[in-house]
């Protein structure tokens, strides 16, 4: 046994994983019982028990309550991603956040969007165009649509203060959101925005969000050159 | 009260953020001791202790020794990713998967990796690259170093037959990976490989895995145009 602390959970866990990584515990095989590891190990069994629960949330275990712990036979790969406020994400960087607001017009949907706004047709969309920099560079440029019918004190709000992104977070929470993300050839007038050749590969990344059945917003972001988004598994 | 269930964990943790996002409870306020919650739902005071928990980990609950737990002022927008093997994502766009190698070789670290592999700096690498198609056409193209320092067996494998990638997902367990993300114009190189125009936007994945401490494989992927990842809130 080559384990450097049985005192810790993240001890027995790295001991843990060296059996599962060395097929000293097969795929889909049961592992010992808590009570049994926790006296191999000579600690708590609660010890164990927070090893065995942090690698049944990652997926390589599988706990049944009768049935005991198995190695997973196919463990999934899920990767979480942190989608900061853009303000909170340039200023982690150490670097000075400011935002501009391009244009801002009361509108009705465009058809790009009548998919994910089919029910609320009839109403108007708040459309929002803001640059976003990072010590005075530009950091990404933001198209916006709003649903006025599931936040209505939109109509009012400038965004010129708080930016509509912070405003969001703060006033329309939402119960779920997609994501997607890919690349693009930076147009004119994208490459004039972000002080970018035309042409210049860019991450690109759209979001909607959604209270319920209630779309709440709309939102394509453009990343300057060179961005990057990380994600841990 | 809309509880389906209250004696699950995950039953009141959907009653708890249903709290939360209908304001029940504002940002930054305290919420009900456990033993309350726990009376007030009729379970056991763990089950409230487990939802919380969940709660905390996703960033929605501040909870402090002696404070007590408060509503996230400002909650983080975690998404969820799920990286399946590229022939199950090909298979699930309805297409034929297939993929090529292009090149094998055993070889040192290259400098560029010496930050990852720095724990296994004398032993070789597999270094392999890899084209993988979706009905014939080029779907993403593979650069990955496998550690035959934490994967010795990888020595003999020719990855002919299944792709590196399929192969380690069921014999070389991983307990933690980072990802990252961006978009890179095509060199005349990778245009090539992924029949574009050279200067094409494309969208890359870099991932390192880990088992414990132990690097496991380093893999960047580029994918042909009007690639789009997915991901939810």
């Amino acid at each position: 046994m080559t384990l450097t602390d049985t005192n810790s959970w993240t001890g027995i866990r790295e001991e843990l994983l060296r059996r599962i990584h060395d097929r000293i515990w097969e795929p889909g095989s049961q592992i010992p019982h808590e009570a049994d590891l926790a006296e191999e190990f000579g600690c708590a069994r609660t010890t164990v028990n927070r090893a065995l629960r942090d690698l049944a949330e990652s997926g390589l275990v599988i706990r049944k309550r009768r049935a005991g712990t198995r190695v997973a036979l196919n463990p999934p790969q899920r990767a979480t991603l942190t989608i900061p406020i853009i303000r909170e994400e340039v200023e982690a960087l150490g670097k000075t956040y400011q935002h501009s607001l391009l244009e801002r017009a009361c509108q009705p949907v465009p058809p790009i969007l009548h998919g994910v706004f089919h029910a609320s047709l009839g109403e108007d969309v708040v459309y929002l165009k803001t640059l976003h920099f990072a010590d005075d560079r530009p950091y990404a440029f933001e198209e916006r649509h709003i649903n006025l019918k599931a936040v209505p004190e939109a109509r009012a709000r400038k965004f010129e203060v708080s930016s509509a992104n912070e405003w969001l977070v703060h006033n329309a929470p939402y119960s779920r959101g997609e994501l997607s993300f890919s690349a693009l050839n930076a147009s004119d007038e994208t490459a004039q925005i972000l002080d970018c050749t035309p042409g210049t590969a860019l991450f690109s990344m759209e979001r909607i969000t959604w209270m319920g059945e209630e779309p709440i917003t709309h939102v394509k972001l453009i990343f300057a050159p060179g961005y990057r988004m990380h994600s841990v598994i």
